[in-house]
């Protein structure tokens, strides 16, 4: 039996190469659950429904990153050190003036969070919380420079100290207004839900790479390339793109019809873990309501309701947390090139605190890989070859 | 019984937070085999010695990415296809000159990297070949440039026609001038040593973001950052710093019996796969032994060979790749931190071709985690807490 006679047996098997580790697992984490029960969403042993109805969105990143939930004095001083920390280097400015409009706004937050690691490197594992909550302070205004620069020509003021939270932060800074109590109040609950989700794939590439005792910047900038896959993030983008296609209802109704009729992918629906609902969508489609009726919307919120009513009827799917955050972040003004640059600036949190989880108890993570390739082959001279 | 209850079951077993998926295949592949009878190593099914001995790095790229060794032709069309494509964009130059000569050399990498995926986006997977085709020729040059630049103030020419390889032009942009033929040979060697190495940790990181559908781009900055990692890439550098340190062979086998008693890890040796010896060793030893001589070196490569016998002697462990590497490196006037940026210029090709192979059979790679948090907690307002 030669060294690649297991080749050909694998050859004739089911091949597993496109199984993605689907029920295995990598390893071990106290930072959530999903869908124990077919629904529910933890963070750290907390509902995320309790989450998203009381906390802001400090808060839930005070419980990932710290351990804990804080107390009020420990909730003001976070704040105020995560608002010290805004204003981007002017290295970094100077870096995101180079990269054109035209760029994927998800390889400018890789980029962005790629060059901090070079200005603000992560010199020793002690340091690593402080770095994390840099970029969790930073991560708004490197999308918001670029964006206003490339599309306006404008130079921000990255420091905007007016706003006490990130989502307050990362609107006045992209629209130069400061935002309603509403909107803000919005914001927490989206970056709520978006902040941790156990072992997505960019979580696990961010685990992936921690396992190599790799620095906290590279472990996000990773994460940030895997959540830019179409397959991961970006699916609040691609419900937009459909929904807003569509002036009322019936419209609606009769493009999902056809777009199912045609077996056309229809993204914001289902989800690889949840089997009967996405505890998230509730919490963020209240949301969604309250700010059509804010800016008199005249459709958007009825022909998501519609698209919800028909996917449940003829395929049993229910909405995930993306496709109700489409309108919603289309009401507050928000361009949707930026909806997965909102993700990030919310999941960077569950990210770092995977990266620390990693960190304390490792193991390099390196799996095997089942050959099917060539048997061994002879050298053939260059001259000799076809 | 709770949702919860496997999180206590799970506390009182074996944590299997570091396991690292040891053992547990991650799906197929049809690239490589690592140590199929203990030793072994080979690249769709060549012999490493057989490639290392004859093989031109440009050769070993062609038969990665493009499916097989060519002819001459196609050898020759391939490499004058790299050559055209040298020279930074100016918007590339200018973001490595904002990054600091104390930069980690690696972070310049991954940054470099990621600016290009904005500059040379990859719009649709019909371009992989393309995109891949250009890193494989730029990356040397995003290296190079930082280091002369923030080092020496110089702002170097990156087209550099005059160098028919990778290797050659790497050396003559670090160095200015023309390398002699010895050394090219040497790059040729080392390039295609460290070309692929199956599901190792930066490779792995690639796939998950492949799996994602995200773009080249992405996939390599992530692989770069895991590369980064002490536990994975700089080897080398660490074998480097370690043997420069003793003058004599009897200094080193005294410094290597105190390192082991104080039980310090000894870097270069053993390997996580292997279990004899490193196929890749006696390959580049036979170049550092040729350079030493070339150089009229006087204990570097003595010192090195002590060390290999008192570690197979001491601890019956063998050197793998990385430690002749760091002689023959240092032998060609590299800088040590460089070393590891070598590493990516030559993987690259196996990063990529793993993109491509995970493209053509997805699924997304979405592990499982073993919860062993905290069990359900009631919501407590913030007033509330301690």
């Amino acid at each position: 039996m030669t060294a690649f006679a297991v080749a050909d047996k694998k050859k004739d098997d089911k091949q597993p190469g496109g199984a993605g580790l689907r029920g295995q697992s990598a390893g071990t984490t106290a930072l959530c659950t999903v869908g124990k029960s077919g629904t529910g969403l933890t963070y750290r042993g907390y509902d995320i429904t309790d989450l998203a109805h009381h906390a802001e969105f400090e808060e839930v990143a005070h419980l990932l990153l710290k351990g804990k939930l804080p107390n009020r004095n420990e909730l003001n001083d976070y704040k105020q050190r995560l608002i010290a920390r805004r204003g981007l280097p002017a290295a970094l400015c100077r870096v995101l003036e180079e990269i054109p409009a035209s760029a994927h706004p998800m390889d400018v937050m890789r980029t962005g969070c790629s060059v901090l690691g070079n200005l603000d490197q992560e010199r020793d594992f002690s340091e690593q919380e402080s770095k994390a909550d840099t970029l969790l302070a930073l991560l708004p205004a490197i999308i918001c420079y670029w964006y206003r620069y490339s599309h306006d020509g404008v130079r921000i003021d990255t420091c905007c100290p007016e706003q006490d939270s990130i989502g307050g932060y990362f609107l006045e800074m992209l629209t130069g207004q400061a935002p309603s109590d509403l909107h803000k109040r919005v914001m927490h609950c989206s970056l709520v839900l978006y902040a941790e989700h156990e072992f997505n794939a960019s979580t696990f590439t961010a685990r992936v790479c921690a396992s190599t005792l790799s620095d906290l910047h590279s472990c996000i900038t990773a994460a940030i390339g895997s959540l830019r896959g179409p397959l991961h993030g970006g699916a609040n983008e691609a419900a937009m793109a459909m929904i807003e296609r569509w002036q009322t209802p019936d419209e609606a109704e009769a493009g999902i019809m056809s777009m199912l009729a045609n077996k056309e992918k229809i993204m914001g629906f289902g989800h690889a873990i949840y089997r009967e609902s996405d505890p998230r969508n509730a919490l963020i489609k209240a949301w969604s309501k309250q700010l059509a009726a804010e800016v008199g919307d005249t459709h958007l919120y009825a022909v998501s309701e519609r698209v919800e009513q028909v996917m449940k009827r003829e395929k049993n799917l229910f909405c995930n947390a993306d496709f109700f955050h489409a309108s919603a972040y289309h009401f507050m003004g928000i361009p949707t090139k930026l909806f997965t640059p909102i993700f990030v600036m919310s999941r960077v949190t569950g990210w770092a605190a995977h990266v620390f989880e990693q960190r304390a108890n490792n193991r390099i993570i390196r799996p095997s890989a089942d050959y099917i390739g060539p048997e061994p082959q002879a050298w053939l001279p260059i001259e000799e070859r076809d």
